[in-house]
């Protein structure tokens, strides 16, 4: 068998430091080249497992593999492609290990949210079941910061610390034009289920009654009457409204106020309260519904993939902390641990204390940690003292890449796959 | 009369470095309290001095204007307000004179755009006129790089570094994710004329055939079946497809794209070619135009204020010519010169060397500089190495502000008004 090998992949929606969390993983094992052969990284996710497409990241340098730490994006390939259960799919599962086999793989390492622990939780099973000997460390990702046990997801922190410095900004650029121009800002951000992303805004606040004035949380049922009586109102106080809502902000029957659905899926083409078919976007519906009954002059942005892939104003909290957790991975799979994902435990709020802990997979599959209720201020437009609390110190510090010409040089791997030993399989 | 005072206003949509004029004008003006008294600022513009709202830049601390430079927004409020020619307007005109008069005003700076510098110009034409001894300074500012005889306008510089970095990380968002996920990006900035800030996308590319594979610029009359092509041969030859548009882009006819009006004027509500009604944007327009004719998954971000108002990535270039054009205007009234704005003077691309020179206002106002031909490529969709050499130095360099707690300290200012001497003026 000889000194087994690694498999690493990332999953699901990139982040700006899930890259980090790959540079942590690679560096560490190699420094115990004893026990972990070489880290083959999956082209384009668990789709590279699948079709055998391995790429070798023995053959980057030191200083590639340095440079991840300051590069956004998924430096393999991610993918959205969720394994079902071995029972519906053992095709599928048979595969993963065959492949596993043929390059003497004994530590698998997923690095993604919700679906890929449980992904990485059923491998570790399947491994069990097939008597394939394979130690498997989920490691946890993801912007919408909805895994449980763990403090924090990395990759949330950096978009909180975007989302906030973008949101005093154009809130200080609204402030000085609303004498005479807009009086109305809405900027929308990431969010399906929960509103950390767009809670996040709130740390931009410092003191009462600064902007933002509105949070549109999904967690909070839209009432379209409230939410305009709370527009008017601050537009009458302030002078100006800025709002920040989550793309998956929703009435109370579940409708999306877009009827959009978000994450670039296809817009329904559906018709608004207003009889307005639908582009999709949060932010332009609220929009338009303000137009159309406060008549105030408004502006509106789409953050989108510009919040997610930001490393530029990463938060140094948030590498450090996706750092920690791919070097975590490694040293739980030299000490035999096996279906268990390193997690971020806060031991302080100020100044922030946190340490790396563990969580069995089984417990995190599939388990999705929304805002506490204690979080969301009375009115259900704001954040309270206590979300601040838990907030606040995720975005602490920065961390800029290296810049070249004006612009971040960003590390562009060789990705280099290794010769193929198997027959093809189809997806 | 004494020392005259010196009046200073900030005019049209507020950039990422126009505080950093003002700091650079006050203090300028600051050494040379012999021959200027006290700065004045207008309270959101030049409403401030018909309304006779002066702030009082006096009473603010060395350190307090020294923040300025790191500091995006108007920090004194600006405003969208145009004054009609003398004929038609001569009571605003003479009401201006009055607040001077009343207030030992002899300089008069006006911080904006080609609307703003027409201004200018008319008040030291009013001040001969009514015999009002005045020195008339325009300072330019506006992210559209459209005043003429100027090399770049400040401001533009770090709209455009940050569409180019924007870019960058989007598209790398993009290129890890394309193999199962989101195949086209769409990026809609500012230029409701020009396609500077568009272009200036193309920095985000290295090598020929990196993102963005395409920029759809005002100047190119829009042509839905090449676009397509365009879209659909880049997605099978890269996997992906990145798109930077520009706000004000049109078919041959003058029809924007969207049926949008941009910068935050009321959508129109108008129905697309293929039936839809808009919400307006640019950037879902051409999506769902995607997605109807090639089907493919896309992802849309519009970036409105946020652009302009990101100082946390400000051009080190931008904020210093910014600077040195406030501190320039100054030292022109010093000299005795009235009806003439400071431009800057490219003395060299590579290593870029500029130098401060200066323009009468009559041959700045209302004219628009549009990009030469030659900097568009030949099909339409990109820029040409010319371009390249222009845009390039204008991104270089950062100039980061100071930052507690993760978010950047932006310098909010006293703003403490000056006692009115005169009547209520009816605006």
């Amino acid at each position: 068998m000889g000194i087994p090998n690694a498999f690493y992949a990332q999953s699901g929606g990139v982040t700006a430091v899930i890259n980090a969390t790959a540079c942590g993983l690679i560096e560490t094992a190699r420094k115990h080249k004893r026990s972990i052969g070489t880290v083959y990284a999956g082209r384009n996710g668990i789709i590279g497992a699948l079709k055998e497409e391995l790429i070798d990241t023995g053959k980057e340098s030191a200083k590639a593999i340095a440079g991840l730490r300051n590069t956004p994006s998924g430096a393999f390939g991610s993918c959205r492609y969720k394994l079902h259960s071995f029972a519906e799919n053992e095709r599928e599962f048979r595969r993963l290990i065959d492949v596993f086999r043929a390059h003497n793989i004994g530590y698998f390492f997923y690095n993604g949210g919700g679906d890929s622990q449980d992904t990485a939780h059923k491998i570790s099973q399947v491994g069990r079941t097939l008597d394939y000997p394979i130690s498997c460390i989920g490691i946890p990702k993801t912007v919408d910061n909805d895994l449980p046990f763990t403090d924090t997801c990395p990759g949330f922190g950096s978009v909180a610390k975007y989302v906030a410095i973008s949101t005093r900004e154009a809130a200080m650029d609204v402030a000085s034009m609303c004498e005479s121009s807009t009086k109305v800002f809405i900027l929308e951000v990431m969010g399906r289920h929960a509103g950390w992303i767009a809670a996040a805004a709130g740390l931009a606040q410092e003191k009462p009654g600064d902007p933002p004035h509105i949070i549109v949380l999904p967690e909070v049922p839209f009432d379209r009457r409230r939410f305009l009586n709370k527009v008017r109102d601050t537009v009458k106080k302030a002078g100006y409204c800025v709002i920040v809502a989550s793309e998956g902000a929703q009435y109370l029957d579940g409708t999306f106020i877009s009827q959009h659905v978000p994450r670039g899926e296809s817009p329904g083409g559906s018709k608004d309260a207003f009889g307005h078919t639908q582009l999709g976007g949060v932010a332009p519906t609220l929009a338009l519904m303000i137009q159309s009954k406060l008549g105030y002059k408004y502006h509106w942005a789409v953050a989108d993939y510009l919040q997610r892939s930001a490393r530029h104003i990463a938060s140094a909290t948030d590498v450090e902390q996706a750092y920690a957790v791919g070097r975590a991975a490694v040293e739980f799979a030299l000490d035999g641990k096996n279906d268990v994902m390193p997690v971020i435990v806060r031991k302080k709020d100020k100044p922030y204390r946190w340490t790396i802990g563990e969580i069995p997979l089984a417990r995190v599959a599939n388990v999705e940690r929304k805002m506490p209720k204690n979080y969301i201020s009375a009115d259900g437009f704001g954040i309270t003292a206590k979300a601040r609390r838990y907030l606040a110190p995720l975005i602490v510090g920065e961390s800029p890449p290296p810049f070249r010409n004006g612009l971040p040089q960003y590390t562009i791997l060789k990705n280099q796959l290794v010769p193929k030993k198997l027959k093809p399989f189809r997806l």
